[in-house]
């Protein structure tokens, strides 16, 4: 067969390729470039198109596309969420997502992004914390250990300052398999035996369970004057994890409102409950943290903006590397009329 | 690195892949199966999710998103539109496709689309033409002889009888082009110098021109009692081939009312315009032709379970062949809660 050409090809880049590149260059330090990349992003908020995710419900679980676009380029993330998936020994949460041409409509980049999710998730809730958590705060209390825990240690390790970390989670292997996971990493860690015993001394709380329903993770009692939560967790129409007690005392910080105010933790409130966008308080048009007793929760559901810098992150990071293979996705015929002369003489 | 589990890979087909699928099963016969397969579907169609295309829009063109699912499997393509592409020997269209397993979430898939879409074009019409069509019409005329001419042709004579085709394009060197593809393919072929010429003594009339523009490629006086049109090129918002006063004579038959409304050659018409929706046709719940006389159209503008169709298709004939390679594209931790130690020990 011909050989395509330049423009036939779509880099990709495996599961194995992006843990290369993770690798190479450094989990902390790929945290703290992706954060300066949301900055810069989430600063020109306006200039993306903001779809509102399209899901495909069913009894086991959803199927989400995500796109968009800053007018140069496009992308979008596939991403599925079947809690009963681990039961078979499948990922609960699986993702690969996709970078285009605005101008050609041409792919650009094709990336795994279960890993990549998990990272931009974490580098996200760091930029979060480092506007909003109290000055000092080196003690992160961490409820819920399972997939996206280390992530979120190592992104507030190296962005906002934490230096010691209070796990706690319902199932005590949780625990063991991150305080395992985390060794080495200089962060100071403790088990904990219950969430109450988790809060403790710490400035951020943040909240990462999965189970898919109404769940009370944290009561008002836990939350003390001046804490930033990062709820992580209530990410879906069904599913929450603070009580509502909490959101009426807390300044509440959210991505996208049309988004949260569907999947996220304010869910439980009214369509006129308060909340700030973020990337305002980036911006300088909004307060972000005004006084020491505040709480700040950072309402997180994962935007499609930050599945956007994520991939440009990556395309950009791996020129030059070998972390990618050419995929021969795009028809390319000499004459673009000819597409049947190009299959005939194939 | 461990190698990935079973579990981690999805199934690639490239375009060289696809093409070798293609010329292994013989693209009449892939005509022939696909129409199959399209009336199982079309048949079924009320246990699809139809949700309508979500679509970015630039100056340049569009990218869009196509999803459904029938419950057990999720299949989405990604279709680009540029009409300016042919000017830097991009294609105008270009197509990728995903399908996936609605139970876990997990791709099962993962194909080049820009031939298949092609190929499930022209299954389409020709599927359509073959219900509709009058008796013996033997002769097609095929105005626009663009990248998806050939593939009409084909189709129509594998499927709906057609054993002549008369071509016209406003640029010769595009009939000439579609006349050299299809030496020794059965089909008589006739260059027209005219639109006019083209249609005579033609029972089924295609039009499958690219300009994105409000174009008159028909004129009622060109059209004859008793004549079935397909029209493939009225696609998008403000793109449409027909003389509205065609359509005030025709039985109009299409995929799905409220995208053919805005993409259609009914865009040009009231809301209350008439039609048909084909699946009924085959499901005996509407008539199709119902004398000789009938002007039928078919306002052919693509729909996503037509593109599902294709991707069960390819995915069930790629089993036991070579055409595909395995992607490592999901990330599958032995403990799926421990993404971050999959990495750690990558």
């Amino acid at each position: 067969m011909p050989t395509p050409s330049a423009k036939a090809y779509v880099p990709f880049v495996s599961v194995e390729n992006m843990m290369r590149l993770v690798h190479s260059i450094g989990i902390e330090t790929m945290m703290i470039e992706l954060v300066e990349a949301l900055e810069k992003d989430f600063l020109r908020w306006e200039q993306f198109d903001k779809t509102p995710r399209v899901a495909a419900h069913s009894e086991g679980g959803v199927i989400e596309l995500m796109p968009t676009s800053d007018g140069i380029r496009y992308g979008f993330k596939y991403v599925n969420g079947h809690p009963d998936n681990k039961l078979t020994g499948h990922q609960t949460v699986t993702a690969f997502g996709l970078l285009a041409d605005v101008a050609t409509g041409y792919p650009v980049l094709l990336t795994e992004m279960t890993l990549l999710t998990a990272i931009r998730t974490a580098a996200t809730s760091a930029m979060v914390a480092r506007h909003l958590a109290p000055e000092n705060a080196a003690t992160m209390a961490m409820i819920g250990n399972g997939a996206q825990a280390e992530f979120q240690a190592l992104a507030m390790k190296a962005v906002a300052g934490v230096r010691s970390l209070r796990l706690y989670d319902i199932d005590p292997e949780a625990t063991e398999k991150t305080r395992r996971n985390l060794e080495g990493s200089g962060l100071s860690v403790t088990a904990c035996r219950s969430p109450e015993d988790a809060v403790v001394g710490a400035g951020i709380v943040t909240t990462c369970t999965a189970d898919k329903q109404y769940a009370t993770i944290l009561t008002d009692n836990m939350i003390g004057a001046g804490i930033h939560i990062n709820a992580i967790g209530g990410d879906c129409p069904g599913k929450t994890e603070l009580h509502p007690d909490i959101l009426k005392r807390a300044t509440t910080f959210v991505e996208y409102p049309p988004q949260t105010r569907i999947e996220g933790e304010i869910q439980q409130m009214g369509d006129d409950y308060p909340v700030v966008e973020f990337w305002k308080v980036l911006a300088g048009g909004e307060a972000g943290r005004t006084d020491e007793s505040q709480i700040t929760l950072f309402d997180s559901v994962g935007f499609a903006i930050e599945d956007f810098t994520a991939l440009c992150y990556v395309a950009e990071r791996i020129k030059g590397t070998g972390f990618f293979e050419n995929l021969d996705m795009i028809a390319d015929p000499d004459d673009p009329r000819d597409l049947f002369g190009m299959l005939q003489r194939g």
